[in-house]
């Protein structure tokens, strides 16, 4: 089988050798694991952060070692003690197409009404960050404006979603004519902002006229430094990604608007989070998203690449903007699928 | 009598021609009101704001009108309703050396213990300032260590001092060695960082080893942009001021190290705030800060300009750094006194 590793930490963006492909014996089933065949891999922003050698929240990936991040995968063998053959589960897991595991890695895939790979983005961790930083820092209230950046991506499409049942009128910003008309038209948002085309800091002006009351951080960089003077005052920004800022080479500073100004004046409160953070709060938010995604209250859009040495392509393309919705590998079919 | 109004509107650091005095009559006491003798001004960075045309907390201060602020006065006409002759009362008022006002819009300072002009400082709105960003905001624990820009000023001095109360490590930044010396020799904080001789980045590594938990911000630029990166796991940063960023020239933008990146990694909350957004709490706050003031737990220094045309060289010596504790005019004696 194949598996992944991180050949060479990248300074600046990612290139393809930052990864290699290695062929090694698919790993043995030892006492108290399971087997899995790997279905469908998650490739996120964050990961980049994980790529170079910085003390951060999760410790670095580790030069000539399998990467890891969200699978899907099913059991295909199994002494049956806590999971089956053709159980689908999710966890934190080596890039490779099979992968030996004890159970207590790993979390249930309920396979009923939704597919499986919602695990990895709406129904998994992107699921949560947009929950979290929305409903436990963002609060948005009846009648407010909020703004999302990333606004077609895995986090900033259901963010912006969770904002609008709140009652909030809903702005994203986003880098093409498509993720515009898909965010507006399919879900929902009340208008875009195209930072491609159009300049950011007017554009915001004509379409969030009565200010901004919550903006929901995911891209850090020039489109932010748009944003903060135009926050009304006690104004929330969870602070849930900074994509412009991850590829900067190293001792490159990310310089812009400092927020201290416009941030006393309009007493803004910004906090970074983590979804793990609200690790506590996981089951009431499994279960409510769960429930939006069931109604149909809950849109969402997977951009799916097929096949594992596909995995470099779909990791890169996070940073060009390709994908709507989340960004996934499909890496095989379960047992009997095509 | 004199009163000075705001002649033109700075564009960058104020100068002499900030200001104007004029020759008006004193007014008449009308029915309701009593007329005040100026006792004490005060000069506060925020008042800076104020000169500048834009929207804001508080309204822009008028040109041709005079400017106002925290005041100190006696009371030498009354009809003894509410207020009478001799009472020490406060107010945010015009400056000039007679006032006609109606007492809602004073308060009656307690003269007892403490000097009359502390009212304008660490009983004051400094005082309150520097209570709720530490207290309601920057919570510091025991064992946490904080960092405090502007740590000799009127509200930096007692805001390390109430982190210390807490039983927190209290590092102080400031611009000279007298005002090192005053801060830790005087008040108790752990230790110094003087901006003007040291790297801030390399003297907050070598003494706050273990990062810092909670940063009070009063300074900005890029003493603040050495903090950044130092900032603890759920570290709290209650934005208070930013004074290297006031007398930016029109159209010039405060530029440095964007916080989202380091903000995200430590999940920071970063909150602005000012003292009036506690309303509700200042009577809890006045009565803790009266009685650690009283009781000697609490110290405060105020430099004093005398004479009522001081007041441009005070509000300008802000900006210089010059004074230590709360800047203030003395512009005349209680009656009855020198």
């Amino acid at each position: 089988m194949r598996q992944i590793i991180l050949h060479e930490r990248p300074d600046g963006m990612p290139t393809k050798d930052t990864f290699q492909y290695q062929e090694v014996d698919v790993p043995a089933q030892k006492s108290g694991e399971v087997l899995l065949k790997t279905l469908y891999l998650s490739v996120d922003p964050y990961m980049r952060g994980r790529m170079s050698d910085l003390p951060s929240y999760v410790e670095p990936f580790q030069v000539g070692k399998p990467l890891n991040g969200g699978i899907v995968a099913e059991v295909i063998e199994s002494d049956g003690s806590v999971l089956n053959t053709g159980d689908i589960v999710t966890g934190a897991l080596p890039w490779q197409e099979y992968i030996a595991v004890s159970p207590d890695e790993l979390r249930r895939v309920d396979v009923h009404g939704v597919p499986i790979s919602s695990a990895l983005g709406v129904l998994g961790m992107p699921g949560l960050t947009a929950y979290f930083g929305m409903y436990h820092i963002g609060e948005p209230k009846e009648g407010e404006t909020v703004v999302v950046s990333g606004a077609a991506g895995a986090v900033g499409s259901l963010a912006g979603q969770l904002a609008a049942k709140r009652g909030a009128r809903v702005t994203g910003i986003v880098g093409s004519r498509e993720k515009a008309d898909y965010i507006v038209e399919k879900l929902g948002f009340d208008n875009a902002v195209n930072y491609k085309e159009e300049n950011v800091s007017d554009a915001l002006k004509a379409k969030c006229p009565d200010g901004i009351d919550v903006y929901f951080e995911n891209v850090g960089g020039e489109i932010s430094d748009a944003v903060w003077p135009q926050l009304n005052t006690f104004a929330r920004v969870p602070l849930c990604g900074a994509i412009a800022s991850y590829n900067l080479a190293e001792g490159e500073k990310d310089i812009g608007l400092r927020v201290q100004g416009p941030f006393i004046k309009s007493r803004v409160k910004m906090q970074g989070f983590i979804v793990g953070d609200f690790a506590k709060h996981f089951s009431e938010a499994y279960r409510e998203l769960s429930s939006l995604v069931q109604s149909g209250d809950i849109l969402f859009e997977e951009t799916i690449h097929e096949g594992f040495d596909q995995v470099p392509d779909a990791f890169l393309g996070l940073f060009t903007g390709e994908n709507i919705g989340k960004q996934l590998v499909k890496v095989a079919a379960p047992n009997g699928e095509k």
